[in-house]
């Protein structure tokens, strides 16, 4: 799936239809390309010759690709690996100011900007006050307003930026708008975001979900693996999770893979925002937390701070020890422990991340009660360990998800998108 | 992922690692070939033309793989379609003669065989008794002997014949034994069932979880197109789910994608044989069905009748109008709706299809309370519907999925398979 063309519409549109799941057809030249800069990537620096092995690739086919990314610039030799007998190995590497993106993550307590080179490495980040709740037609303004400013004080080359990344919560439909959306963000549901954002900025415009992009972030900037299974267990103001496999996000049918915040743990729970009953969001996320404690008298700053401000208040009161804080954290992680448990026993993961703005701040408290209840309960524990660890990139994570999706989009052409759709 | 080759084995090995994941370095040839016997399978008849426009490969390209497998017997010549407007087109079709696979099925209440051609049609399906309570090394030699019978019975050309598949409950490691499991198989954890059926038989095996076989056999038999996202939602006398997407199963890092049954749905439930708490197969599958019904005074006939025969005299009671019946089926469908829900926000399928022998008996019931909640409750549900159905394979759905992996795997070479990991 083509994140730049328009996520779900890859594989619902009638005329690209079959090109979308079985991408076999792709012509050899643009595979061998796609597959040596993933892998490149990934290794941070590597031979040529262990670029064949890795690859399955020819060494001729190797050579001849790296030659052409050289030429064009996103491929750079750094130097001299150590000799294995023969003649020391000229290492190849990224080259990072080759390609910048521009990532924004839409949350209710904030909005993230996160400017990224081609390596993944966040140049530029800032943040201003939320615009979810604001007029959709005001915050396009506003936000290609911003933008301008970043690329102006950035100095990079403005050729150089391939793109805008936009990330929301979900669910969207045909990465083109959003269907269903809580308050502040209600007015936001079914306003043709990318359409707008795309004629103000003048950039190629992308939109997906927060999760979703932050398994793509995950995978670009912290070298992880091509073979892993990715699930990032995303926690913002809502709870859902980002899938990766084989190196390219899993999107599902519909664009909207992952919404492990919405699934029921308790039959007789409480009706949820989305209509369903006794989801984890609704009785463990941010908001139900901060409801709890300020019902039991918890001082977390005024009643209209933003839900994560308030959140990290309470994170902060735990981390100091405090009693009351400490158990309303504990017994939302026990539920963000059976999401996990839930993502692991489905998509079966090697790798479970915990990212966002919520686990940012409160993730060492989650951490161990999520890891210690996956190695226990997990169904297939029998078949060896899933890897639990907290994201380096908690607050911003899914903007760089965003860049992210934007720079993966220019290198790996549509088609190359296509296997994990 | 290549079934035959070893399962989660591909995604960890050494040797082939990156391979695994990272399949765009196969040969063009390969890749043609691959996916032209899948669109050929899938459209039941198709022209070459209609072939080159669905796989985006040149008419050249189409011609002389066709050629090539038309010469192997793989596909025939079946007719002229309707002319456009230029001279009729002849039509392609897979040669179900061509290639056979015996799948067997080890269930609690029985065991399921049957003999598959490339069509995915059943050629022959014969059940006996159930082989999981005895000594593993026994039941081997009875599974050697019945293939041996059926092959001669049936009459085939034991050089056509590629191979056996053997699905059991997960979870499985390598694709070559079983990790964990309830009375009555526990005997056969850790027992190198792929190793042993392969010296008794004198064939291929390949050992699969009876879920994810499932959804290989439901792509295959039912015409269902690659660009299809499919759940199967299994329940036997377990409750799993079979992924399949781009027309290859995913099986996750370690092969274990797919266990919903053992997901949380109460918190405070009971303790389930998995270690688990709560989990949708402890609530609600037949096995506690079963044992709520016999506590509420039901004759569902001996009390040692295996679970899988008195849940579907259950199911026929409920079927007839019995209320307490009824009821008792009606509140576990409120359960695995729970489950489908779950399935359907995670992995996001534009295709759920109930299926494996519970189903098949109560499926009727089950079907309205679980289309109807995922229709309601769905996250994305402002995205497009999901298509809910029962499968027409139910009883030996997963026999059918397990001969069909062999198919898939003779078809499509090892790295072919790689993609969905």
């Amino acid at each position: 799936m083509a994140p730049a063309g328009g996520g779900a519409a890859a594989g619902h549109g009638a005329a690209g239809r079959y090109r979308g799941a079985v991408p076999l057809a792709l012509s050899a030249p643009t595979q061998s390309r796609t597959m040596i800069l993933d892998v490149v990537r990934a290794s941070r620096t590597i031979s040529r010759v262990e670029l064949a092995t890795a690859t399955g690739l020819t060494q001729a086919t190797v050579s001849t690709v790296v030659r052409r990314l050289i030429d064009e610039g996103l491929v750079v030799e750094v130097g001299r690996g150590a000799s294995t007998g023969g003649k020391p190995r000229t290492l190849l590497a990224i080259e990072p100011t080759a390609r910048y993106a521009l990532g924004v993550q839409l949350g209710t307590d904030g909005t993230t900007f996160v400017l990224a080179d081609l390596g993944g490495a966040i140049v530029s980040r800032w943040r201003r006050g939320a615009l979810v709740g604001t007029d959709p037609g005001h915050a396009v303004g506003t936000i290609a307003a911003e933008v301008d400013g970043i690329v102006e004080r950035s100095g990079i080359d403005r050729r150089r930026l391939t793109g805008l990344g936009v990330v929301a919560p979900g669910p969207l439909q045909a990465a083109t708008r959003i269907v269903l959306a809580q308050p502040p963000m209600t007015a936001w549901v079914d306003f043709p975001v990318r359409e707008r954002l795309e004629a103000a900025t003048r950039l190629p415009v992308l939109l997906d979900n927060d999760a979703t992009a932050t398994a793509a972030g995950l995978y670009w900037a912290d070298g992880i693996a091509p073979t892993t299974t990715l699930a990032a267990l995303f926690m913002g103001q809502g709870v859902g999770a980002g899938l990766l496999t084989g190196g390219r996000v899993f999107r599902g049918a519909s664009g909207n893979a992952g919404e492990v915040g919405h699934v029921t743990v308790d039959l007789d729970g409480p009706v949820c925002w989305c209509g369903n009953r006794g989801c984890v969001e609704a009785l463990a996320g941010p908001a139900a937390v901060v409801e709890r404690a300020r019902a039991a008298g918890v001082d977390l700053g005024d009643d209209d701070r933003p839900v994560l401000a308030a959140f990290g208040a309470l994170a902060r009161l735990a981390l100091a020890g405090d009693r009351v804080a400490l158990d309303l954290v504990e017994d939302s992680a026990r539920y963000l422990a059976v999401a996990a448990h839930t993502l692991v026993n489905v998509v079966d993961p090697d790798l479970l991340v915990l990212t966002g703005p919520a686990f940012a701040v409160a993730g060492p408290l989650y951490l161990p009660v999520v890891a210690q209840h996956v190695a226990e309960h997990r169904f297939a524990r029998g078949s060896g360990p899933v890897q639990v660890r907290l994201s380096t990139h908690g607050p911003e994570s899914a903007a760089l998800g965003a860049a992210t999706l934007v720079l993966q989009a220019e290198l790996a052409p549509r088609g190359a998108e296509a296997p994990l759709t």
